[in-house]
């Protein structure tokens, strides 16, 4: 993976010696994106230099380029992305500053035990008086993480960290990432069961298939707050609103459309079942796995060999995790064809549109990014208690249509994009149940 | 309880209106504290008023005062406490924007995968570049709040908010309050067991005795990071410096008095353990319940009856919950009395004066503020996995050191004081066992 590394350096201080430095990297390949002078001295200039190397491996050749120059020193080499991530991604403190002692005594004892006091009365309070009512806890084990695999929890926790993150910043919303060093759904249930009390929505997040399921599926049954399993989830939203904008780019409609699901795993078997909401006229999936197989059915999914799930397909959607599975010769012209295994798909979009695709995506583009901070904004704005089909199927809408023209999906960083989906969430889930106003003490 | 109450109001734009409501308020012993004037109309000023009233029972003598102006129109009537607390006290959001996509590729995916792989292989990085280094926990389950006794979790929230508050304002570091809707010791220690691979240090609060002697005894012998139940070690270390400067100022010391302590709970216990290790002449303790009795002997503390600690103490600490235990008539000339429960204490400090006390003090006084933040931090930095009886006296001596002269203990919202805490706890816990340097990554 091409990566960026900071070179900290000092060089003699006379104008050459730098383009000398430029001149050798640029001699072996290796790109300068951004040189900070950090002090000029008398004989020496200090700088940061960071450049672009193909991968992990030219790291070597890079400082053996540079050492070869006489009039340049190396203090270190600092990997960017490890710099980003340096102190962890979040902060966690108070939304104030305590400065007086009436402040205080308001803050801690002893004013907090009115507020203890008033929420004993009455627990709905808690959604106005602390944090309960607007924090997420993004929770994992670590068993099924990007394409890592089961890395435990601590070694997730960088993920969680990053999809924590974007809460405050894309929705004004809390979040707490809490991973969990445990691994039968029992435990994380129970685990999760006594925490979310403080909590106003749990996203869980990679976690291994078919566990995912059952906990997901245990946790909605059993808290009155938003559960959501992002990866499956998150990721059939995600992927409903790109296959409605591909289908619309290319003249055609859901409803008169056959969509085939290869791989029905947590996100496949999410992503069919949200299509299969969504109005498509025919849903079929194909899976090794009976149990899969027996569940998509009870979801109304047509279960079918692989060849023929491809054969029928206007829109055909890959999650098997098996990279090149897709034999470009099997792709049917002007089909619609997603590969979202990461990091590798089942065939790279460029050789589907070669076969004669009329659309491809890979995993890349399906970002879970523009569905989840919506989707948990809209429904805890609505005190919802769970984030229902037509939750998912709204969101999937204001995705697609918040889509400029030209583009499949819109820009994830975008807040108006996910205000309109907290806008569409909160809407369906009001019309459902009108929430009872918060109590306003006085 | 005297509390804070803002009238939003408006009232005819003229001079005289405005003097007619203060001097009503006058009239009716009611303070006004600060006025906000919101908008001035042709006919009318909107102002928010603030004021203080003894009680809750006296908003209505505010109210109906008021009212009888013709010249006034109350809009709303706010609660001040209850406004502090409004929308929680915590703020839970990333460290920094991720603006561009190139960033967004660093900090998620694919960057992100990088530090996971780095983790997994050498998981003491997760300390540099994640949260897991600087986060701590305070956790309760709300089975014994400040006075209120067991209002479960989701009451006790505010509190863990305002605890929480304080590490990022006094010590630097990230706190996340987490309520844990859990009974028995088995359920928090396996719940916290589970979730503390996320954080630097445990912060257990407010949990009830003697439960909360069994849960921190075993997530210690569990857990590899520093774990203290604040109610017991917190209030132990700020007892023992206001005992020290108390000393102090009578020209004693501790080496040659008597310590008794009326009340072995989880805080008396841990008071009297503490004062024994800082090396009293002797420490007498008395308490009804036969097994407090027993864990108190084996940690060197004689137990008597009542009467005979009373009479033999040269300074006396009660924390039995009981307002008014201590009889007057009992206190002996010289004596120093520290009467710690709250919110109503054994004795008024001004009574045992009176009856001859060389010094007293009420639990108001005791701040746990003064001891959690710079424990955690100095421990913490050190890399250590525990936090000793070395660290606490260490503790103790700083908040001492830190008093100006006249007062007994110093100020809980000054930064240097807890600075100084840390410095101190750090430098016993590295003299202890020098922690591994922590790896950089080149």
């Amino acid at each position: 993976m091409q990566t960026n590394k900071t070179l900290r350096l000092h060089h003699v201080n006379t104008p050459d010696a730098f383009t000398e430095l430029v001149a050798a990297l640029a001699a072996n390949g290796i790109a300068v994106i951004e040189v900070a002078t950090l002090r000029v001295g008398q004989r020496h200039i200090y700088r940061d230099v960071t450049v672009t190397v193909p991968g992990e491996k030219d790291v070597e050749t890079l400082l053996t380029t540079v050492r070869l120059l006489p009039n340049i020193v190396v203090e270190s080499v600092v990997d960017e992305v490890m710099r980003v991530h340096e102190g962890g991604k979040m902060v966690h403190k108070g939304r104030f500053e305590v400065t007086t002692f009436a402040q205080l005594r308001e803050v801690y004892t002893p004013g907090v035990a009115k507020v203890c006091d008033e929420i004993q009365r009455d627990p709905s309070l808690a959604r106005r008086y602390t944090n309960a009512g607007n924090t997420v806890a993004v929770v994992s084990n670590g068993s099924r993480v990007l394409g890592l695999g089961d890395i435990g929890p601590l070694a997730s926790l960088p993920v969680m960290e990053a999809k924590a993150m974007f809460y405050g910043q894309l929705v004004g919303l809390n979040a707490v990432p809490i991973v969990l060093d445990a691994n039968s759904p029992d435990e994380i249930v129970e685990t999760v069961a006594r925490f979310a009390v403080g909590f106003a929505g749990i996203h869980l997040e990679d976690i291994r298939s078919p566990d995912c399921i059952e906990i997901e599926q245990r946790l909605i049954e059993r808290l009155r707050i938003p559960v959501m399993h992002d990866d499956q989830h998150g990721t059939a939203v995600v992927t409903l609103a790109a296959v409605q904008n591909l289908l619309r780019s290319t003249g055609r409609e859901l409803a008169r459309s056959t969509f085939a699901q290869i791989g029905l795993g947590a996100a496949g078997l999410a992503i069919a079942t949200l299509v299969r909401e969504a109005g498509a006229q025919a849903v079929l999936g194909s899976e090794r796995s009976a149990a899969a197989r027996t569940l998509a059915a009870t979801r109304g999914i047509e279960c079918v060999e692989f060849e023929e799930a491809v054969r029928r397909a206007d829109v055909l959607c890959l999650s098997t995790g098996v990279s090149g599975l897709l034999d470009p010769r099997l792709v049917r012209k002007g089909q619609i064809v997603l590969a979202l295994s990461n990091p590798l798909p089942e065939i790279e979009p460029a050789d589907a549109l070669k076969a004669g695709a009329a659309a491809a995506l890979d995993g890349r583009s399906v970002n879970n990014l523009l569905a989840y901070p919506g989707l948990f904004r809209g429904a805890i704005d609505a005190c919802a208690s769970s984030i229902t089909m037509r939750m998912k199927l709204r969101a999937a809408e204001a995705i697609a249509a918040a889509a400029k023209p030209g583009e499949i999906l819109p820009d994830p960083l975008s807040k108006s994009l996910h205000a309109a989906v907290a806008e569409a969430v909160r809407a369906v889930a009001e019309a459902r149940a009108p929430a009872a106003p918060l109590l306003v003490r006085r």
